[in-house]
């Protein structure tokens, strides 16, 4: 019995191999790949995809789940282990049950529709793009049929990226983060005290970003023996265990974004290289969620990396490395600005504040599309209305507006609600962190960010996948999840920054 | 039977899609992997090398040789499609006889020896290397017998690196140049024009050596848009066709070491990136030999990258991006002191006319070792013996003697003559090269080195696996391998530098 169950892990364990290459593959046609190499490297990408794919859905893995699962020794399985079965079961019937075929053709329909997307994004014409989304949302809806045809689509599209959360669970979740979020944000629109922004766009040479970053890096408990930092267009997070890579975006007149990436991505990063304390190579031992993942990111770059206590640490380090370029600004000028927010037309530039804003957009749509209640032709017409009711902001073409997601015409619907959760979920154990770290804040101004920062490794990096991400909320803040503390920490912080009544 | 020939061709290429990844795998390993890795790309590898080797030997194949060479329409197929075939037989055939756990047993072994070769080559004490030796030696016999059980065991060693080579064929062909080779050496020491060697050890800021060595890799038609240069301990050459990646080593004081290894890491690497004209992802549009590799890198290394014409047009340059530091060297002086000749101790740093010596002597010991007329014991003695009579050379420690190369605590036997094989195919295909390209000295001199290296491509590189490589030499020059050229080549250059008679 136990043999069946050690077969059943060294199978997973096999797939996970073969994705680890895979991944890797990615980092070098994004890193180190010569140009040259694409077609040859999409040829190797193709081949190990199906490979990983064939690994995952593997007739033994369906026999052994069975077999194991009615065993009668089963009973005296440890939690964890019957976990790994379970996560390896609800893994495989999720894949088994879509049809290689349909997998093909969802596969061709994306490149068409990227390349449509593509198109309709440099002509800024959302018309270029409609029949093919059209199609997208066909395919999205098949889909989550395959994934489960007892649920609603959405809710089965929602549940693959966030396991156990809906769209009723996820509208009572953040609606009050709308509404509140609406308010504050007008409040801080209209407040007398505004921030400097020209200081963020003072010229800070890259090699000096260069050691900034990596002095970050440092900082934040992010291992560079286990892993490397280099530079891409888009930054992005890879690998797993001892190898994970990150990757950062630096721009000469905008250091704060290369170094809010950084920490963005360490945040991913760390996660990953601790992630395994439970079982390297097995489901316990991997990522819990895309919310928890995303956490883990916002966490780093938002609660702590746009923090005042993380500044009032680090802002006379930045100036040594940068010597004349901040010398005169104040701590105060300088976290006001990092933190400035602004209705904007981007969501990937959007501040902690309007973020979330972004995603509720997204998210209502999604929800509306795949049941039906919108038409996609309609679609630039709401997303303007939205983005004025929810930011006041005038949309002012299709490309900044409807066609800015690359998602729907990569074939992702269900997974924008991961951000904002991921923001909610961050929140709400950084509450529980200060709770049980009451001087959390002269420890990071001290430069201690590590007491911090064990305590999230082991409170939730550690924690793996023990327990679905509202879980595993509950278990580590006794609470279940709640848009609550976002609310608090957001209305706390800008009030204090615009000085808000 | 088409559709089989297809079959078969496409089951060749997963295997070699498997293979691409596996050397990408180590690429990383040695160039881009961050050092806590180490492990998890161990187990990357071991699973990669595995399902490669379960890719070779799959069943199928076997039975698709035999529905295909037993077909009565075989015979209608074209030379290129039998060739197919025949390589695909060969190395299956090759493989299959090799049981699993023997495969498996002499890796466990490589890993003692290798310790063992270590600590013994750190110590200089070659009696901690012995008894591992000893059981590698058996390894390898047996390896030999489940290879080819009809022939003599080095024979079947050798002719596994070098299809169609026998110890016979190897001893015919390279006994003139032996004996050539100690005369001309004897001639050179005693000569009494001598180089002034200290000018190669000028101080060259590494940032300049980049800039020199990526300038020669344009020079010398690699093409970087499909290739990359990298930085390692040991410089090697990975990867084929549209991603082949090589590295080199810098030195300060030695300028000309990492030049040259560049260049001869470009003959290796202008090789794979043009090899696939007949097909690729076939047998025949692969790499021919070890040796015909080995000429590759050796004809660009020493016959184009040591030569006065190269040098005549490069030097000047040369001069220009280091400035003061060569500004008073005649280009004689430095072409002398870059082609001096010494009877030395460590093979790999051994000039172009003494590295013969090195491999002859390798050769003859493990032929004798294979066929049991020496006893392991008494390598130090022979190896010193051989290194007075070869190079008038005192061995001084077992370090710098029998100790000093990897390859027999690899496993690797029967390997060293393709280096040889090497220089002697390199040196007979320039001869043709120089009857169809009477001007080729003006030409490299005025910088037109495409029309020599396009030469080498069409008529070797592009040439793939069509034949082995003794056919390969004779299509090319009409006539049998012979050392003649080489020899020819050797004593006209060295004649010429050290003035001789």
């Amino acid at each position: 019995m136990k043999t069946k169950y050690e077969r059943l892990l060294s199978l997973y364990k096999e797939a996970l191999i073969v994705e680890e290459v895979l991944m890797f593959l990615y980092w070098d046609r994004d890193v180190t790949m010569p140009k040259g190499g694409v077609k040859q490297k999409a040829e190797q990408v193709a081949y190990l995809s199906q490979l990983e794919h064939e690994k995952r859905i593997k007739p033994e893995i369906g026999i052994l789940l069975k077999e194991i699962q009615n065993h009668s020794d089963y009973n005296s399985f440890t939690e964890l282990e019957k976990r790994n079965v379970f996560l390896i079961n609800r893994q495989y019937y999720k894949i088994i049950n879509i049809p290689p075929e349909f997998v093909g053709e969802f596969n061709k329909q994306c490149v068409i529709a990227n390349d449509a997307w593509e198109k309709a994004k440099d002509e800024s014409d959302f018309s270029l793009f409609l029949p093919e989304l059209e199609k997208m949302i066909d395919f999205n809806k098949k889909y989550a049929h395959f994934l489960n045809p007892d649920i609603d689509p959405y809710d089965a599209l929602i549940d693959y990226s966030e396991p156990g959360m809906t769209q009723e669970k996820f509208e009572k979740i953040v609606n009050p983060l709308k509404e509140a979020t609406v308010q504050l944000l007008k409040k801080c629109i209209e407040a007398e005290k505004q921030p400097n922004l020209t200081i963020l766009s003072r010229k800070v040479p890259i090699k000096l970003q260069k050691k900034l970053n990596n002095d970050v890096l440092k900082l934040v408990e992010y291992d560079l023996n286990r892993g490397r930092l280099d530079e891409t267009v888009h930054p992005f997070t890879t690998g797993n265990y001892d190898d994970v890579r990150i990757t950062t975006k630096y721009y000469e007149d905008n250091m704060i974004s290369a170094l809010m990436s950084t920490m963005h991505e360490a945040g991913h990063g760390t996660y990953e290289q601790n992630v395994g304390k439970n079982g390297r190579y097995q489901p316990i031992g991997m990522w819990c969620s895309d919310g928890i993942h995303e956490g883990c990111a916002r966490f780093y770059e938002n609660i702590i990396g746009l923090s005042n206590p993380f500044w009032k640490f680090y802002f006379p380090k930045l100036k040594e490395v940068t010597g004349e370029i901040y010398s005169e600004v104040s701590l105060e000028d300088f976290v006001f600005a990092i933190n400035r927010t602004k209705p904007t037309a981007i969501r990937t530039d959007a501040d902690e504040l309007t973020y979330n804003l972004h995603i509720i957009l997204r998210f209502e749509i999604e929800r509306d599309l795949l049941n039906g209640r919108i038409k996609v032709e309609d679609l630039p017409i709401i997303w303007s209305k939205k983005m004025k009711d929810l930011l006041d902001y005038e949309v002012q073409n299709d490309a900044e507006g409807v066609l800015q997601d690359i998602h729907w015409s990569d074939g992702l619907m269900g997974y924008f609600p991961t951000y904002t959760l991921g923001n909610i979920f961050g929140a709400q154990i950084f509450s529980q962190l200060k709770k049980e770290i009451p001087n959390w804040e002269t420890q990071i101004e001290s430069g201690n960010l590590k007491v911090v920062l064990d305590w999230f490794k082991v409170n939730v990096h550690e924690r793996g996948n023990i327990k679905d991400s509202h879980e595993m909320v509950k278990e580590i803040t006794g609470e279940e999840v709640t848009s609550e503390y976002l609310i608090n920490y957001l209305q706390e912080k800008y009030t204090y920054l615009y000085d808000l009544d």
